[in-house]
C-alpha cells in the first residue's frame, strides 16, 4: 500500500520472492505507468520493475484476499488513511509497517499508530527495518533487514514473502528495539553528517556513531527493547548506513548544516524534510519521560530548535566528565 | 615505547593531556628529528609535534621513573624485544598494550604476550583499543576510545594519562572483548572492501558491518567477552571506521581483490601486510576451537589463503538458510 520509492522497491522484492503482489498507488498515472511501462520514473528512475508486479489505484483490489498487508505509505495522515481502509483488510492478514520514526504529537512509533488506527490485535504487525536503501535494493544489489514482531509464525511468513535471491531476511521478536532503532539513527545521521561538514575525520565519524547507539541502547532499553537488537541490522546496520551514506538525507542535511548553512536555506532547497529534525524533540521527549541521557541528540535538538552552531555540539560532547565506557547501560 | 606512526600520535596526545612523556625510537635519526626538529616525518607527515615530547634511542632513559610503560611495537619479534627491555620497566607501572591481532602460531591476544614475555601479573596490563587513525588524532581531530583492563585504578589512570582535550577516553573491565574487536575487525574489513571493490553498494557494505559485528559477538562471548563491549569504541567503532575508511589498509586491500587483482600482487606493492590478511587465519583457528560459525571470517580465509574469488563470498553468504537474526548468541 504506496508506491512510493520503497513501498515499489518492497514489491519488487515480493516478486523476486515468488509472491503475487499487487501494488496500491495514490495516483492513477503511476499505477498506469507500473503495469504498462512496468517503471516507476517519478520514485525509481533507471529502475525496470518485473512484468509480474501489478499496481492499482484501487484499495479494494490491491487488498482482496491479500494474507500480508505491507504498510508503506508517509505517516502524514497515515490514521485517517489505514482508518478509511480497515474493512477491506482481510480479517486475519499480517500487517507489515515500514514506517519509521515517532509521532511528534503522540510520542507513537509505526506499530502502534497501525493497530491503534485499525483497532486491531498488536500481534499482527511486523515492522521491517534494517539499512535498505530503496534505490540499491531496486537494483538487486546484495542487502538484508529484520523482521520483527512477537508471533513467529507472522515474521516468518514476511520473511519468506520478501526473501529474494539478492535480499536477506532475519526475524527477531524485539518489535520496540527494532523501532527505536529506526527512529534513532535518523537524529544521529543529522549529528554525523554535522561532523563531517565540520571538516572532521574517520575517527570522529566512528565516535559519533558509536555513542549514538550508546544513546539508541540507553533509550531502547528504557523502553523495553533489548540491547542486542541494537547490535543487529535495524540497530547499527541501519545506523552506520544513514550515517555513512551520500545517499542519506539526514546525513545530507546535517553536511551542509556544519558546513555553514541555515537550518531554513537547507529545508527551503530540499523536496522533503529530514526525518530526523522532526523527530528530533520527540525521541527527546521520550528520553526525558524515561530518563534517559542522550547528549548528542540533545545538541541535535539545539541546533534544529534552539538556533546552535554545529560546533558546539562536538565540543558539549568532548567536555563531558570522564566515564565508564558501558555509564548507563 | 615505539615511535611509529601509532606510538608518536599516542605521545602527542599524553603530552596534551599534561603528562611528561619520553618516546623511545628504534633509530637514532628518529629521535633526533623529534628532539631538534619536532617532526617525525617518517611516519607523521604533516604533523608539528610539541616541543615537550622528547625521544631517546636508550630505552633505559625512556623507561626510568615511569609509572606508565606504552607498548607501541609491532608484534612480530615482540617477545624477544619485551624480555629484553623487562628489568629496566619499573616493578609496578602499568604496562598498556597498543598491540592487534592474534598471533598465528600461538592465538594469542597482545596483553597475554605481554603479560607472559615480561613473566609478569596480567592485572598490570590496560588495552588501549578504538576508532583511532593515527594521522587524525596527531591533526588533534576529534576522536575517542576504551582502556580496557581488570584494575579499575590502572584503566583510569590510563584515561588520565590520555586524555587530551580533543580524545575522550572511556574505561571498560572487558579486556578480553576489547581485544576480540581490535583483532577481527581488520578481517571483516578484508570482506567489506570486497564488497565495495565489486561494485555493491552501501546497503551492502552496512549488512557485511552488521553480520561482521555478530561474529565478533559470537567469538568474544565464547572467549569470555561481554556482548555489549562489542557495542562500543573497540567493537563497532573501529569495525565501522575499518571498515568504511579509504584510509584503512584491509579494507584497500580487499577493495583491490574484489576488482579482480591477485593477493600477491597487492601485497608486493604495499609496504607492509594488512594485518586481516594473516590474522583470518588464526581467527578462523579460534573459531573452530571455541565451536562457533564465522561465515565471513571463512569467506575471507578462502579468498586470502584458497585462491577463491571474492564473488564467492558474497554468494556464500545470501544462499544461508533463512536465520534469526541473533542466531548463536
Amino acid at each position: 500500500m504506496g508506491a512510493g520509492s520503497w513501498g515499489t522497491a518492497f514489491g519488487v522484492m515480493c516478486v523476486d520472492a515468488g509472491e503475487p503482489t499487487t501494488l496500491w498507488a495514490r495516483r492513477e498515472e503511476i499505477a498506469t505507468e507500473i503495469c504498462e511501462q512496468h517503471t516507476n520514473g517519478a520514485y525509481l528512475p533507471e529502475t525496470r520493475l518485473p512484468d509480474a508486479l501489478e499496481a492499482t489505484v484501487d484499495p479494494e483490489r490491491a487488498l482482496d484476499g491479500a494474507d500480508v498487508v505491507v504498510l508503506a505509505v508517509p505517516s502524514v495522515g497515515i490514521e485517517a488513511q489505514l482508518a478509511a481502509w480497515g474493512p477491506a483488510i482481510p480479517r486475519d492478514a499480517t500487517l507489515v509497517s515500514l514506517i519509521k520514526g515517532v509521532d511528534v504529537e503522540t510520542l507513537r512509533f509505526g506499530s502502534q499508530l497501525v493497530s491503534e488506527s485499525l483497532d486491531c490485535d498488536p500481534a499482527r504487525v511486523v515492522v521491517v527495518s534494517g539499512p535498505n536503501l530503496a534505490s540499491e535494493c531496486a537494483q538487486r544489489l546484495p542487502a538484508a533487514t529484520v523482521a520483527a514482531g512477537s508471533v513467529e509464525a507472522r515474521t516468518e511468513r514476511v520473511q519468506r514473502a520478501v526473501m529474494a535471491p539478492y535480499f536477506r531476511v532475519y526475524t527477531n521478536p524485539d518489535q520496540t528495539g527494532v523501532e527505536v532503532g529506526g527512529a534513532v539513527k535518523n537524529v544521529i545521521a543529522l549529528a554525523a553528517g554535522m561532523a563531517h561538514g565540520l571538516g572532521f575525520g574517520d575517527n570522529t565519524m566512528a565516535a559519533v556513531i558509536t555513542r549514538g547507539l550508546a544513546e539508541m541502547v540507553r533509550l531502547g532499553a528504557a523502553l523495553g527493547g533489548q540491547a542486542l537488537t541494537f547490535s543487529g541490522l535495524a540497530g547499527v546496520g541501519d545506523l552506520v548506513a544513514t550515517c555513512t551514506s551520500p545517499k542519506s538525507r539526514n546525513r545530507t542535511v546535517g553536511d551542509r548544516l556544519g558546513r555553514g548553512e541555515r537550518l531554513d536555506e537547507v529545508v527551503a532547497s530540499m523536496n522533503m524534510v529530514a526525518e530526523g529534525v522532526k523527530s528530533s524533540r520527540a525521541i527527546l521527549g521520550l528520553a526525558e519521560r524515561a530518563g534517559v541521557e542522550m547528549p548528542i541528540t540533545q545538541g541535535v535538538v539545539a541546533v534544529c530548535h534552539a538556533g546552535h552552531h554545529p560546533s558546539e555540539l562536538v565540543d558539549g560532547l568532548l567536555q563531558r566528565s570522564a566515564k565508564p565506557e558501558l555509564y548507563g547501560l
